[in-house]
């Protein structure tokens, strides 16, 4: 199957070039077509400058939605953004797939609100890939949604469990809860009330994983609200910044130090590499009726280059029928199901 | 003033001995009356052995809540517990603090329903110290409410910036509370609610602080809900031991990264230093009426005697009494504040 991946070109801390750069790659290296949106005429000189003029499509928008503006600027004002322009290719089916590198809030809600949800789905999650000492794990949402629903957590489950099946070529991943406390009886209303549902389904649930659990390896998929999640994830990588900044500092207070740093150089370098958002592309939003990848603002070409192929190889994969199916066939069986979804009432969308 | 700490001295993985030691070098170095509740036998053969026969007085009880042992098991079943026993110890009046390093859940639970919380907070919260580059943070709730209405946050907001006042020496703390954006408008139904009530305070309210926040000088107390304060410490300590991990077996690799690990040593050891608990002793329960101290399971002798001075200096400091006036200002001057906490209903307890 040919698809093509709709690249918001001017989301990015330092667009379009490391944009440019990382679509060239991709068609370069693994055949990834591209439709870059954004400013016509620069879009051509970096291509130029890569000697790649012609080998992209590209589409003009001449508005860009910065990191400051609202989540709701491309729908209300910016209707001229590269973001909003690429989705509206999407929408029409000139695209299959959305990346952008732009404001998280903003290509979260232009994907829902433009591209719109699969409608199985009651809302959908980001989702981002976590280290472990021999592997991965996809913990969801991390912040699509600041107030969850039971049910909301038990569709992250299934999409969260379809997409870790596709990636990590598993039949049945081992989906966890987070919260407190492994038993039953611990955690909020929320998480108690999503483990009466996650252990009454056909997924392979293993129960609830505390914080300490997050490294380990003990489950594939890690579902939680989306504050919770997020979180989560800043205070992750904001540790890890911080273990970083101390150890730099630390090695620079005596020439012993500084030796043992040149030595010990491969070791950084290789626990760099290994929590390196890079290698991943982006958060992948689950449950937007074409694939959206969202990308780190300070994305470099690399980065950019993975996520497009990430795109391109989910959107062929199926994963979005399967969740639709998945959702569906629980819905079906479970009469109380929609009924359920419907007394929780519409919960809001994060902006 | 002259007061007594009452510790349980069975609580912690491998008690009674780092507890007795703790107990005789808190005595031996500050002056720390401590009063050891736990199988009177083996408290004496420990004592003895450290020379330090009748130093301190013992109260025996001869159960032991386990950490398998449910929170409700010192209220409902082990009524002969040591840690049961230091709460009814506390209660008579023959001790104003308790500190233990057994079950965080029973400790809390026993606390809460012995010794009883300071009227005017509507629920104690269990706090840490968090490192950053230049000092520390006070993090709360890290547990002790899985549930949370925005009134428990403005009185732990309350409580984390009259203890932050005294430990850190500052008039007015800064206070923030934990979210997913800086903005109001950013956060769940919890903390947009609970931004508005923080915002009319009388404290130094400093506005939301993300996870990425919490390892920076943006705030000195940072307030969130039990839930998700205890994912955060959680996950925070396991990245720490991730890194740490990665970093060990890497080092391992080569005869070039062996030798840079023992230059690096001094470094390593030093950032150990700055997040070891010991230094502090343990989390704080606030809220309750008398000074209660909860130390890690593994906690060694340092921490112990740490935890005692710590809950001796926090009694003589006064710290609980000027909690229950500055609340009861608030409820006095705004004559909402026990009607809206009534509206809240009442809460559940975490066990």
């Amino acid at each position: 199957m040919e698809v093509t991946i709709a690249l918001d070109a001017m989301g990015g801390d330092n667009a379009p070039i490391p944009e440019v750069i990382g679509a060239v790659e991709a068609k370069r290296n693994f055949g990834v077509n591209t439709l870059l949106v954004g400013d016509e005429k620069r879009l051509e000189k970096e291509l130029s400058h890569l000697g790649a003029k012609g080998l992209l499509p590209i589409i003009h928008a001449d508005e860009v939605v910065t990191m400051e503006d609202s989540a709701m600027s491309p729908i209300r004002k910016k209707k001229r953004s590269s973001l909003r322009i690429a989705a509206e290719a999407i929408k029409r089916g000139d695209a299959s797939a959305l990346v952008s590198a732009g404001n998280t809030g903003a290509v979260m809600a232009t994907a829902k609100l433009v591209i719109g949800g699969i409608p199985e789905v009651e809302r959908p999650a980001l989702a981002i890939w976590i280290a472990k000492s021999n592997s991965f794990s996809l913990l969801l949402d991390v912040g699509a949604n600041s107030d969850c629903k039971p049910i909301h957590l038990e569709h992250f489950a299934i999409m969260g469990s379809v997409y870790a099946s596709y990636v990590l070529s598993i039949e049945k991943p081992r989906v966890a809860l987070l919260s407190i406390g492994t038993e039953e009886a611990k955690g909020n209303d929320l998480t108690k009330e999503a483990f009466k549902i996650l252990s009454s389904s056909n997924l392979n649930f293993v129960g609830n994983a505390e914080g300490h659990d997050l490294f380990k390896d003990v489950a594939d998929v890690i579902v939680t609200d989306g504050f919770t999640g997020n979180v989560v994830l800043k205070a992750g990588e904001a540790i890890y910044e911080f273990i970083g900044d101390t150890l730099k500092k630390e090695f620079r207070s005596s020439l012993r130090t500084k030796l043992g740093y040149l030595l010990s150089k491969p070791v950084f370098e290789k626990m760099k590499r290994k929590l390196d958002y890079a290698e991943f592309g982006g958060a992948f939003l689950l449950g937007v009726k074409a694939v959206t990848i969202i990308c780190h603002g300070k994305s470099k070409p690399r980065a950019i280059m993975n996520a497009l192929k990430m795109a391109r190889d989910i959107a062929v994969s199926g994963t979005n029928e399967k969740i639709s199916s998945e959702i569906k066939e629980i819905m079906e069986k479970n009469s109380n199901g929609k009924l359920e979804s419907k007394d929780f009432g519409n919960g809001k969308v994060s902006s």
